[in-house]
């Protein structure tokens, strides 16, 4: 492979992971090209690898996965002001049309004609040389890592989540689910000013890996029964929670998110099950006003999660527990897959950059 | 019954409603005495007659029923200084601890102490006197009457509902069931900003009497396929509603509810059917940033809800539609309950003044 | 002047506004070209000609005048989609950089970079022909008259002062100052519930225009000191405003604004004097915690504006007292600046079509 | 002194501050007797002290003071459920009215008819043995100690003020002043989430203590000219603050507050000057969209401040300068007024348990 100029790890079909060379892309206007460092691999990447398709979005032509990124910019395109040649930059991965009205509001998550790393049919980030639109990518500071900028999206989602919740001083917190964002999750809620969180899981290791992460209390799931979780919690934590952030996406999880918290509080829906309906009890949540939300990525928190880096204020680097080169991209991929090694985190080396 | 001095509407037992006499309460400090006009009949006044019981609160002991209200104050206990004899008033049902952490953060209608009337165990307002704290007593302008006084409390449940979903300027909004409280959040909506309203419901009489009440569009449903009805009031609306106000209970249209509103939009749950579990689309109003929300009574609303009418800005006398002395109570709640003659409002009168 | 094709009024310098021929623009890229019809002058226009600034905005070199427009399509630039050839519509008159933070979290009106009609040294709409981004214009539904589609800036603004100020259902609003934005403010508070309204000036004439609207009170202001009109309020209002909108910007109405104001209000500063530094009772206002807000333009309010013009919840065409003809440039502005004639709006006719 | 029971340090005019004997209260319906452990200083208490009034508060009979308190229930009144003897408590100095609009709507320290501790004319809690309303109480767990208790009264202003200025993650904030409560709000926002804060100060000691309190940023207050000090404050920062918490209550400060902020941001008046009428910026803010928002003491704090120091959030003991028996109030009000030693926070100890 000497000769390869951008090698890039292409989803050719489901369940086909290759590494192939593909063209060098130029920056266009307003663009800069980056000479990628770092891709963290997410869930979203192992289902499609997986399964081909994530709800309507269907793997239908070869695309290159990746989308938790970070790298050095090595062109900048017309009219590119902010950014020069050798910058280290995070890489916010979606790219909304900035004209509809979700754009103009401040939503822009949720424009329809977003452009979204990896989501198909839009290629992602896991190459040598990548193309991307240069105010969605944030000049990192010299003492903020390559890893820390690819963590940047992950930790994003979590600033949203954690925003729509409302999370704020004095506030005592359930997590359901100690996978990658539920920590996350965890880190910010506790950043925002949460005086007591509690988080909940089927596996001791993530448990024991969220107390070693500064959680106050873990729960085991050994309920199906929403109700006696909710109990459970209760007792655990000495009160009810007043925000939950369900990231599990397992339906009962959804209903012990409701049962557990606090009159007039709020559950935040951060995973996503298989199945189009859910059964919850929705009376129960009315007459207690429990609000219930979802989230989609996240807007406007990129800067947000890069200045608690930045500042100190958090530190998400104990999520990383493996790294690959992008050579061995179907060894990280395995990894990921199969959580084997007590994996949180797996980060793939495009570059030897830090 | 020349002897009786305070007749009242006393439900003894599930299907047992009876009209006998009862002693005349006097007002403790900060109370009144109330000499009762008008009493409304709400659902669950007819539910708890029909059923025993409406989830929790279930009647285990002889219950006088009524609570959409409105009187003259007849004697003023010790301390109120807002109100003396002869002052005509509405009456705020519920009155609550004032002192857990719901009260002080002014969501009061979520105090566990709360003793709110013809809830089980607490007696109703639906006789000849009644005594009810002072400050949740609002004194009625002249040109305000009795019977719109009543009607405070079922437009202050629509005003919280309105409220809850952040009704406001250029607003597109669906109202599911075409029942008292979803014409009443029509009301409420069109005086809070909203531009085009459509409602729905499976009875073209609702529907009819909405049109004269002033909705933009009526959408019969025919179908208990949420897509299906989403579909067609996008089509009839000619967009998505950015709020949805569901007022049936009916699983089917919960689920059209978060299924037609738009992207970053709200549904607010207000009817209430008797499963514990929903089924519902929560990973689509997730993924789409639908907030789901329900509500309980009001809180704050009293106020609003006779500034609103006091002002002219709405006239919710049309929603009453049946009229009957307290001695008729029976054929009143038998009104009320089968909706004979077109009943949506019933309206029973404790005395004689206007 | 038959020969010319691009008739445009030109401010050359303070004072010197000449009627000149200019080149016909090109729509560029997601731009479409309109031949104008209607464009309202704003004090900022007769600002900007009597005086040559506003604040740092500086007249320096000649500038077209004029932007509260609206126009026909008659060219359609590349990527323009949702406009045609010969649509109508109304003309949102800034348009933003789209990638700085501002306009990424939806308060785009602050961006650093916004390129607005008629503020140096970027060009006006008054004028034949003009080019403008396409998503900043709204079509125009058939029932909306050309005059309507000019009258949503100044809407705009009121919309923006009134959903700044939170006016919400039931509240009683005070507005300083019966100007067309006082008066469109005034319109647009009804719109979002407010119960009562009072309205204050100097001018018998305004307040007549503003009882012709419909307010509920006018106050006539006699006095410099803020107390004194404040109680002078409260005695008319038969209460303290919850809101109070601020649009006269002289000096003793903000203090009057502070101490009308109910506890816990909010009082929105719209208007705008000469003075850099204000005389206000910021203690009172603080530990009443009444709020102070300014406003700047608006951000997405044309939307709103249209649709409450297109459902007819409001009627703003009485505002407009006089028309001209784009020829008669000289005489619209002499009428706008002395206000001959009781003129509140004038309107000035670039094309013929309605 | 030995006979004396309730020694209490009673100011009885301006300038004239005893110790005396005053009958122990007993607890009413719903209080509790508290045995007072602490009671801090707070710059009211002094002022009342040296002045005799604060605003329209004057003092015009002998007023016991102190508010800033923590104790231990020596007997519980009729209807207490959740206090027993011999629990340690915080205690909350203001009890509302609980029955008028504001204490309804969550709001309740802006009721007119508050109750406060040490607000002419009523006596605050500088004293052996004092009864309070026992929902104000808040039962300290027992790693709190009775310092931490009293200090919950300040922690409670700074919540308050971090709130009311929507801090939160990510954010750039700047304090000015740096006494106690601008002290404790750079701890506020911390826990609140700022990444980055500022303090401001003219005393070089102050600026040195918040640096050991974790200050990112102290600026030297060396001009009275606003935008002289904004700039300063920009280039120190390498940003403009998003949140400006003003607790000096200095003219100039005001007007650097409103130069600093940046665009779209927030500036809160916590501190209270002289002047009823303060000149500032106001139109600088208004088309900035820089808003302006004072506090009056707190709502619903207490419990957020307890629940910051008992989880470990914050460590506000080091703001604790000096101690003194209550036999020694006059030296400890002295320290406090001339602020010797570095005085900060000044603690009177009523009696000897923690």
């Amino acid at each position: 492979m000497s000769e390869c100029v951008n090698l890039s790890a292409i989803l050719k079909k489901q369940g086909e992971l290759v590494l192939e060379d593909t063209p060098i892309p130029k920056p266009g206007k307003n663009e800069v090209q980056i000479r990628m460092q770092r891709v963290g691999i997410c869930g979203s990447d192992v289902h499609y690898w997986t399964h081909g398709r994530i709800g309507h979005f269907i793997v239908e032509a070869p695309m290159i996965l990746g989308h938790e990124s970070s790298g050095i910019v090595s062109e900048v395109g017309e009219g590119v002001q902010h950014l020069k040649t050798g910058d280290r930059v995070a890489i916010e991965p979606g790219v909304p049309c900035r004209m509809c009205e979700f754009c103009k509001k401040g939503r822009y998550n949720l424009c329809h004609d977003m452009v979204f790393c990896a989501t198909p049919p839009v290629d992602g980030s896991l190459r040598r040389f990548y193309t991307h639109a240069a105010d969605f990518c944030y000049k990192l500071p010299d003492h903020v890592s390559m890893e820390e900028g690819a963590l940047l999206e992950p930790l994003s989602v979590a600033v949203h989540a954690c925003r729509r919740a409302g999370v704020t001083l004095g506030n005592n917190v359930l997590i359901c689910g100690a996978g990658p964002i539920g920590l996350m999750s965890m880190i910010v809620a506790r950043a925002m000013g949460a005086a007591v969180i509690a988080i909940t899981d089927i596996d001791e290791g993530r448990l024991n890996k969220a107390k070693e992460l500064g959680v106050n209390y873990t729960v085991k799931v050994d309920s199906r029964d929403g109700k006696v979780m909710a109990a459970k919690i209760e007792e655990i934590m000495g009160c009810q929670p007043d925000v939950t952030i369900e990231c599990s996406g397992a339906e009962p999880s959804v209903q012990t998110s409701v049962y557990a918290t606090k009159s007039g509080g709020m559950v935040v829906l951060v995973g996503m099950g298989p199945n189009e309906m859910l059964s919850a009890p929705l009376i129960n949540a009315g007459v207690r006003e429990v609000d219930i939300r979802g989230i989609f990525r996240y807007a406007n928190c990129y800067p947000i999660a890069l200045s608690m880096i930045s500042s100190g204020q958090v530190n998400v680097k104990p999520l990383i527990t493996h790294h690959f080169d992008l050579e061995k991209t179907m060894d990280a991929f395995e990894t990921a897959k199969t959580g084997a090694g007590g994996a949180i985190k797996v980060m793939i080396h495009c570059g030897d950059d830090n």
